[in-house]
């Protein structure tokens, strides 16, 4: 019964063959080898047209160095005010853009309403240098708070960014959940509805580290070896990211592994719904779920061992002085049995 | 005969089975699993003292932040001339720094000299503004030039640095290499000889990934994981890294892996003296071997298939017209056969 | 009719006299003649201690660079979400301190309310490295909007910070007019009510190019000097500056140029609360006036030459669609004259 | 008797009276004044082309934030080991530019030699992004050993980058004393020659603090403006820079200025070159002298209250036991009385 975060979850097998099959041998480094060239071209693939792809080793720094790559002095990056960019990387988008600003935006459930990006574009003047200029937009999807932005907000959002000159990068940590979830294809998830960038997320979801860049005009990220090997981020032994993404892209197993968890956050979803002493703190679509709970019933779960963090970041949602607002993640890995097993206790 | 560099090198069988053993079930995030503090441990115990001991994803990402740990505004670090954090690290170290300076420092063999560190720092007026400060000196053990330093130069060198206040850093990317040769333990190499961090890398020498900065004294590193975080350093399924240490650092494996690289770069020089068609660049002792090869010795190794790179930094050693200066490096996978091999190709 | 700014205004008399006085001769460079230590204990005077003075040459400058002092990685400055730091400085204070971050505390009238700072501080865990660490809280007297903060807040919201280890920071670009709003000691407005480090700014009151920080505490400016040449920010012939604020602090100049130009806003709010077309748009107390004017009254008084800008930063005053919201600042040269001409404009 | 530097100058009468000339009334902001304006186009006829003009407080700012224009990630700049950018100004251009490198090039007189610069950009594989990238050269008019570099070598240097793809950056701290020893136009010793970007210092030519980067290809600064303000350089009554240019432009002072200080610089050589106590130390030409007095010389020169500064860089000068390296800087206002003096003590 853990449901503190997917990234508490271990490696799919597949992963870890993989990686065993391919710890022999000598291989070209810095991702110049045979497999690593096999792998770009499965992104390729993944998202018919040809990207660039580059690997990183934490989520944190897939999104920092892939907005470093559109910042300018003065630049402003518009996310939701409760964006894990703003408030959860400890200045690293900050530190990676030398000093970018990122101001929030508005909108319900954890996501930014257009009609808001659109305010706070209008009060930038770009003869204005005082006031800095924006140099790109960044959504969540899924968004930090579970849900899902529709397909069409996304492109509307996109469109207001490219109408401003702005680049749009999608922090996807949990990119295969949300892909999962909407029944749409990777590239209608992203560079079809105007992603420019993407922060492609492997580790949370069956494997070990495996974050990855991709730009979906390759044009954009001529420069882009030097961000980043100067971030500290060129793997010698890129191969290990390569047999990781090897095999997660290989017949499916991303999807059907993010797919995986979403039914099992359905599942929590649904006992929730049914509980007495739970009912859900707002709306989600993907893999994590957002519960009140009876402070009673959260304190029993936990003597059985359940384990989930309580939350502060709530929105409007009411939460009693006898109740504690909680967060519930599935992973690749959760079982029926531990859902049930929850469920039981706080129902 | 592939001798391009031991970062070409595949993954051990005991890094690989580690992995695979530790990739079940759930741990805790983010550095604080039982494995992670395991771990941290046996780090304690290779070196003698309570140690604070942080994972990054590269060598670069370990040199560089552990001196940003040391920068102030004007900060100065002194190194060698052909240091890699000089000259191969793309300005990340003073990326990680916001911008403090590097400064070169002579010695013969690839070694800063004690005594053109002494003149060097006699240039540094504290009350001088203009000039910026020292804030470190920083030494590779094995260098890149594949020599060593003697254990009473590094104490030495570190004596000066901490005379004038100034933090020593080791870049250890191949400190296993160093220590194997040089027959002492790890704590005599590095804090008890004055190192107050240390990149202790384990990827060249059989990890996939696993890099580590090493603080001697925990007090320096009280304010070091914002620094981590803020890198984008900080893994999520940190554990991914302590298996990998897990598996290197028991029954004494790194050491033995990186004995056998030296022996192998030992049966190299050997063969190279007594070739007619190569001859040394320079005196090496750790697992990397310069040679000067007959132009046509070389393109014959090639042509049967061996891997070797054209060194450009080379100190004073003549090179005729005929000849080519190149790198040679022995890893823990290298083999008596390929050595073999080799030297009768170039003999 | 110029209300556009006070930095649109010349340069006193006296401040002209003192530069012409001392252009003459030689003296030391970057800080260390004769007049700069003069004027350094015209600072210790003012301030009724022994403080540490740092010329810049901006007010973004003085707010970035004063701030800087203080951050470390992770670090987040509270501010009020319409500080000057925050929206107009162009990003200014985040690369000063190589990518801090700036949370916005709420308040009504532009002002921190302490319990707002309160409820914010306590959303950071320092154990929590993700969310960063507060380094600083940024406060400006006058504020923005004009308006002042009592001695008391400023005490109670220094208070705050210094349990929470914090360092307080004061924007005093204009200071003065607050000092002389007030009626209160320069040292009861800064260090005695909990400010560690303020921005002095004389640039809008009447000088050239006249900024200095100040810090209460020698020691904490220990390292700064570094800081300062670094930021590009150590002036050659900081004589210049001296000079400015050599007649600028003597016989109290400083305070009665700013007494002027409050008293020319205070004739600016009696006739706007008599006027038909036009009405106090908050309550402002030091020399920024901020009016909804009727639409036509504003053309009219434009089409005779008065000069303000709009504004667009207004927190819940209802405008009107005839309407519209602007700002008037008077300087120490606005005259009577102009204040009378504007009101009859738009009376 | 002071030759320690021509910043410990004062400011000319002209500059002063232009000054209070344009104390009074208010003016825009922010470098939109007319003055601004009318300064700009001065600056425009002086270099015989369309610049672009931005004003920054300090020569340190001015290299430091021009050069920071050009640089890109992994970005390394290439100057002379002697150059003020690499050794004297505290880190800023590394800051400035978010850790660019600063890679020296060899040259007798304290001048880059064109064939070094093109030995060491040999040295740079743009496909290899571990040793980053060159992004510009910087050259030093007149250099700081006060050597002039002949017009044709600024050019054959220019060319060399441009053929590389690289900017050329002049600091021109001294480019008045430059152009008026060489009796060349300030177009032929700038752009023509192939400068991209030029320090343009006034102050220490008779200025207050008036320094100013020029942009010749107005295309190259479409972004500058940001990285001004973001610098903390825009000035608010930037009417006070533009005021001091417009008399130090006016009927050629600049020029005669320089040449002063040049005519005394000269004196002093043909006294130093007549005396048995003080040798030349290298050639110079423009209004910094570098001398070898016998110590007991330069004691009584001291003495007597001559003031100048001990130097420590001197390439191959050798200097006796009983001898010092000093350095002698004419200004402005230096007159033949100090020249002779000064002579007669070291005679």
């Amino acid at each position: 019964m853990i449901f503190s975060s997917d990234n508490w979850s271990g490696a799919h097998p597949a992963i870890s063959a993989s990686l065993a099959r391919h710890a022999e041998g000598m291989a070209a480094a810095y991702g110049t080898s045979t497999l690593d060239a096999e792998v770009a071209r499965r992104f390729d693939a993944l998202f018919e047209r040809e990207v660039a792809v580059f690997y990183v080793g934490t989520g944190t720094a897939a999104n920092s160095l892939a907005l470093s790559a559109f910042n300018r002095p003065g630049g402003v990056v518009l996310c939701h005010g409760e964006a894990h960019i703003m408030v959860d990387e400890c200045g690293a988008p900050e530190f990676f853009a030398h000093g970018s600003r990122f101001a929030p935006v508005a909108g319900p459930g954890g996501m930014m309403e257009p009609a808001a990006l659109r305010r706070a574009l209008a009060g930038f003047d770009p003869a204005f240098v005082h006031g800095g200029r924006p140099v790109a937009v960044s959504i969540s999807q899924s968004a930090e708070s579970g849900a899902l932005y529709a397909p069409a907000t996304v492109q509307e959002i996109a469109s207001i960014a490219h109408e401003h000159g702005l680049a749009v990068h999608m922090d996807g940590a949990r990119f295969a959940n949300a892909v999962a979830a909407l029944g749409i294809s990777p590239a209608e998830a992203s560079w079809k509805a105007g992603v420019d960038v993407l922060s492609f997320g492997g580790t949370k979801n069956g494997c070990w580290c495996a974050e990855a860049i991709v730009f979906f005009d390759r044009e954009k990220a001529a420069d882009f070896a030097f961000n980043h090997k100067r971030a500290g981020q060129l793997f010698s032994k890129s191969r290990f990211v390569s047999a990781q993404f090897d095999a997660y892209l290989a017949d499916g197993l991303w999807l059907s592994l993010a797919g995986h968890a979403n039914a099992m956050a359905d599942a929590l979803r649904t006992g929730i719904a049914a509980a007495t002493n739970a009912r859900a703190a707002w709306p989600t679509a993907a893999n994590e779920v957002f519960a009140v709970l009876k402070r009673s019933a959260a304190e029993r779960a936990r003597a059985q061992g359940a384990l989930f963090y309580d939350w502060h970041v709530g929105g409007d949602t009411p939460v009693g002085e006898d109740e504690v607002l909680v967060r519930l993640v599935a992973s690749w890995s959760t079982t029926q049995e531990e859902v049930d097993s929850f469920i039981q206790l706080v129902g």
